[in-house]
């Protein structure tokens, strides 16, 4: 068996890297950290974990991470930074599901996270965890960076368009929905039932961190320079992302429907619904994919692209689990298989 | 009193009426019709209003109903106009919550909804009930087309810019986003709570009915063509609609905020709310007000204007009343005065 | 006009104190407390209230609340104990939202809230604020200890079988299901709507503090003993308590309906649904009603009530307007007739 | 492969059904019926099935099902009673999860599902598929009728009580709570999200079919006359049953968390937890198991046993795959280790 641990297991990334490993055949959860709940059993805190794992929360150390032959970081950012470079130098393989080395650019992170690097050297190794663009480097990858949630909701809905440049780069429209369960695990007033249910409000359209992610990916995987307008928005519910796209076209748009197919036919994590189709977020619930659909309105000189994903799977922790099989040779789906309850 | 009537009492937008006019000071509700409820007290139906009104619901005639002032449609599309010239010859007043009035060329209307018009020679006279725009054209109007809901959260939230021609009128956008009780009180399976809870999904990106309306009424205003892409959202809640609007700025952005404020600055119902600010659908929850906020993201060459109202209230029924009270020389704020419930 | 105040003004209960009085015809509304949020619009922490009042929060002194007739507090437990004799002595006449007052025993007092009470002197002073049962009393009270919500929903569901002696007072069963907002605005992980949507629990089942308040005043109220099993429960909705109570016969069971719509035929603000009735929370958001139904199922010994409130309304800030209104002689409905919106 | 198929496979436990066997690694799903939508891909009308199955909806007809070694009967009360007869002629194993087969007697049947029975022939040979109680007759059996959803909450938390003659049999209270997914995916309007989303409510306070279910399979696994009063609420949630169970102790009351583990200690599905413990729904969506805690307030004389499934899983087609997985000699857990997601 293959030795995992995670760093942070009580955020909901890391409770759901939790129950997608306890699936995974082929590896054993050896450890599971958190300062603040050391020596509590996981089923104490998470009471569904309840006869599926006797493990207790631990105190994260080298020595302890060390005996594990894969890391995962589900921590808040700033924390995976500072504990990466002594795994790596042990061996131990991270995969980070945090935001410290989604940025190649020491300073751009910098701005944007509100503290310096602590190991800038590292950014550029790092490799950007979305196997649909980087599946041959994740295989090889020492540290893989966990690609945010709307940033994988929106790469995947533009990529075909942009690697094939139909669209005008630069005038890029993400109008994003999500759950509240993407604001994390927190304590906070804004987030209580009251506050969130029967409410819909955008957020951070002065800007937001994923919105550097988002450009500079597709930019390396376009080799244009991406420029996009990005608005969240926060949904009355616990799971899921709905991504809105909005694109220019620059070109003759012929084919749109067979494009997507065909960038996306070997891929065992996108579905590329039938055209004229509205995919909905209830149908990734739980499950590792990213359902799509692509509309030309009045076919006229804008496109629309719906994708949905689960933010806490394909949009965090399925998706790590997905470069873990990677890096570790195993096939790709492995423990990845969850059909989306209904309803 | 002036004597006031609902057709269609058993729908959202129509008990909603129901509960605005019994508490308005100067009307009385005379007769709330419903051919399939006939004889059944409103209060059997709606048990909210138990111990505020004995009225049942009665068969829609146009005797009955010429004992009116007034006569609000809260019917399906298709009614009112079998209804209307019969009542305007009586000398009734009335205001139409469905779209039979909202367009002003009976092919597209046709071609919008699927039926010819039964009276297209109404269709210029009818006034569009957009009080920010047609306020004096409302006090005379004998047949006032009650705006969608949709239509005026995106109205409202685009009119400044587009009177000042600040953006261009050809690449709106309106991402937008409902509570299920915009789709009605209809036994449907697609809305089915466990169809619509823990889930968001888009519709009608093909073409929806609400674009034509707002099109023809924002070109009117601005004197300008104005194209849209609009693309709905269901949102798993009751209650409210947020757009999401984009515009291309082609000239200089100064004084936006200011631009606004004035444009609103004697509007009863429209809230233009601070610099910076994410207006929250629960904000207007019961009440009569489109609240907005401008952006200008990165101050780039696109602004965003975040729009949000109570699609039953300043979307259909609160709009109807202070189209009321227009037409009949009240204060426009009376019996409309409700604050949102927090939380 | 009459001139009243509220200590904590950030909490539900006070928010919804403030909706409630601004509506109040023939009160203003002085001022709002709160230390933390001392100098900010109230309509800034509530956008709500944006253009329904100016008001900010200030400072909670003796000096400025003196100035009020009447103040309410909306205050954590133990807050309201510490300023209540300073006010009674300045002749300000009080409205207690929280259960400083609403037990006689201080020491009882002391034993379920965890601390000793400040001045136990005005326990037997303070009337318990359930007009259905105190009206009198009310009317001449300088404290009244408004009650909390399940109690008044127990209470006006069990008073007509208690006050005719009709069913055993030692083997009652209330089983109450709750709203998020009765647990408070407060920043709380397991508040949450991850936390608390999608999801029923019970709490607190080995014991609740509005057991003893329920068991004093319906002991005192029917003259007998009276002895429940109370188990709250979490439901995954913002507003609404639904009672379920369980009773033994003892004794002949004709005219129940008869008696319980005879207990409360002049009651404005009970109503009791008709033989048969489910009533349900909605019926009741918002308002400031009671609605009730009576039930023997089987024509069995054992008699089910279903009891439904607001419970920031009837259950609390509604209940102590009401109570408002009969200490200073106004209507006891004056501004307390909001329809439940449908839907 | 043991080849198995399911009669009725739009709704909501149908639906479940296919999931839940989908994952299951020995047997395959050969024909889900329905006639309304025969010709129709089950991912078409189920998009979370996208990429998970090809099968389409067939006509059932004994010929085909008849080349299935077992079958689900998912379909309304009334339809499997016309075709089970054939089908076990043809030595096909039936799992009914419809109500036809669950009563011993015909008559009975037949006063609370208003229909004559089919085949009342077949009444005594049905095993009653409650693994906890029946699993030795189960693994025999040609026909099992699986349990209603309450029945199995409310059983499972009533057994041991029960089986040990520690409680009045006769004065049993059954509050119970259950998501909206009970009611079927039906068009109906009391079913609409506006009518059900932030609401509770009780139904059928008057009698409800599970009623006589439990009573019956209650008392005879006790040996005494089980009378229960039985009162269900809608919660606004999609899934999850909380039963809150009331009893009355006629004996001493030592060792009832011990009895309590003891009675289930071998159970793969029942899920003591500890003294104390509030379980919760969501700590069972999606996964086959039955949380359970006893109370003993204030070591009082009556019991509070608290139980919470998942309604879809083990109240219907979990427990199906269970009684399957014993019918068929396989491990009694295989294929049904789902853990319920967090949030």
């Amino acid at each position: 068996m293959i030795e995992v641990g995670i760093v942070g297991g009580t955020g909901y990334t890391g409770v759901e890297l939790v129950r997608l490993l306890l699936g995974h055949p082929e590896v054993n959860l050896r450890a599971v950290t958190s300062r603040s709940e050391e020596g509590v059993p996981l089923a104490e805190l998470f009471p569904g974990l309840r006869g599926a794992t006797g493990l207790t929360f631990c105190t994260p150390t080298v020595e302890l991470l060390a005996e594990c032959d894969l890391v995962f970081f589900a921590t808040p950012n700033g924390v995976a930074m500072g504990m990466v470079p002594a795994l790596l130098e042990r061996g131990v393989r991270v995969v980070d599901l945090s935001a410290d080395f989604r940025l190649s650019d020491a300073e751009v992170w910098s701005h944007w996270y509100g503290m310096p690097h602590a190991c800038p050297e590292l950014l550029q190794e790092a490799v950007y965890g979305l196997p649909e663009t980087n599946r041959s480097s994740i295989r090889e990858a020492r540290l893989v960076a966990n690609p945010g949630c709307y940033p994988t909701a929106v790469q995947l809905g533009l990529l075909p368009l942009l690697e094939q440049g139909l669209v005008n780069p630069q005038t890029l429209i993400a109008d994003t929905k999500s759950g509240v369960s993407g604001a994390g695990r927190q304590a906070r007033l804004d987030l209580h039932l009251c506050e969130t249910s029967e409410n819909v409000r955008a957020y951070g359209v002065a800007g937001h961190r994923h919105q550097p992610e988002i450009e500079q990916h597709l930019s390396a995987q376009s080799g244009a320079a991406v420029a996009m307008l990005f608005v969240p928005h926060l949904m009355p519910m616990i799971r899921g992302i709905h991504a809105t796209l909005y694109a220019e076209l620059q070109g003759p748009a012929d084919g749109l429907q067979e494009m997507f197919e065909s960038r996306y036919e070997n891929e065992p994590f996108v579905d590329v619904m039938p055209a004229g189709a509205h995919p909905e977020t209830r149908s990734v619930r739980g499950g590792n994919v990213c359902r799509l659909a692509v509309h030309r309105p009045a076919d006229g000189n804008r496109l629309v692209v719906l994708s949905v994903i689960d933010n806490l799977v394909k949009g965090a922790s399925g998706q790590a689990l997905q470069n873990m099989n990677l890096m570790l040779g195993l096939d790709e789906s492995t423990g990845l298989n969850h059909i989306a309850p209904s309803p």
